[in-house]
């Protein structure tokens, strides 16, 4: 087996909805379980994912989409039925009931099972998210090239 | 060209909008019909595309989910306008008037054309839709590593 | 180098919001940068990237589509926040205050790095916007079958 390359997973996460999320990070946990090498680069809303709690922003207009997309990846509502919160607590008592981690649990699954995350350099600019308020997790902050250069080699390429 | 080996296509189908549904459909035929061996993957939302017209779910926040989502294909809405139904009707009115199947039609089309469909177990567990409450060209309910499997030997992967 | 393939990039782009517009160009130019060859297919909501300012729209219902979805490139809406051009507003001063190009400077770095862009046919009769209301710089309205062709043939394939 020694020179058996290791098949590849690249993922763009651009959502940050709680669905999107969890089939994001399941998908990569399946993949690192089969053996592959999973990378996933997470850009605009799905940087949620990276944050920690703390308020993010610097500018006016930085601060003002820090306190609209405030709270780490336990505060991620799904893309359907959000109602200012009502929609995560449907999901969470569905998915607690039938024993699925929660998205931050999904995410440690992830991580222990090598994963690596990336966080999409341009976005953190834009939405003023410097790396201080990101888990210490993420492998780095890197910019588009270095997706296409995983997503060239690896076998599955997946934009979620 | 017995030795040959097919092209495959994967695609995971997470949405449920009539309008992304088109777009899986269409692009699953399309591959069938070029010779392509097509499996897709129906992941929360998109098991919408699988569902019968019964009402599903069990316990109290599944058959509210169940009311929510309720109805076959058919009921799909655009990601889009869908103001209540108003949307769908539009997008039934404009594709019908170019002579484009509706869903439901496109659905069979891929069938007929050999197109695998495969619901998402942990998905039909958390919206409590079980088997039987799916149409019978469902190949089978299958987890995350079936994806995998099947995506890392695949020309072409998709998530919708 | 002489008889060294090009790596391929064929990018379904479904959607028309700002945010996952910016995404796909931005994947795109970096992908053309890297030495790949990248073909885009615009099709359903991601047609807003290649239309001009006109309005659109034929029948009745077309006519209304055209009004609701008038405007070109300049006028996408982020797929959060929109408030009626308020989210529009937002990101284009966030984006503007980092330097980054907009929209329709990212689509013309892309032209000018060799991207291809396509429009989707089918799309275009049911949305009934016809080529001429499109920019010039459109290779050609082509049908799934094409896309299949190129995607089969990639080394990255992703649906935005």
């Amino acid at each position: 087996m020694a020179n058996k390359k290791k098949k590849k997973l690249a993922m763009v996460v651009f959502s940050g909805d709680l669905d999107k999320l969890m089939a994001a990070f399941i998908i990569a946990t399946g993949a690192a379980a089969s053996g592959m090498e999973v990378t996933m680069f997470f850009t605009f809303w799905g940087l949620r994912a990276l944050k920690k709690k703390n308020l993010t922003g610097k500018s006016f207009l930085g601060k003002l989409m820090g306190i609209m997309e405030r709270g780490d990846i336990s505060k991620a509502s799904p893309s359907k039925y959000s109602f200012g919160g009502i929609g995560r607590w449907i999901f969470e008592k569905m998915m607690g009931a039938k024993k699925i981690p929660t998205l931050s649990e999904l995410r440690r699954m992830a991580i222990e099972s090598g994963v690596k995350l990336y966080g999409c350099q341009m976005s953190m600019e834009v939405l003023e998210i410097p790396k201080e308020k990101m888990i210490g997790e993420v492998e780095d902050c890197v910019g588009v090239a270095f997706f296409i250069e995983q997503a060239q080699d690896s076998d599955i390429q997946l934009f979620i």
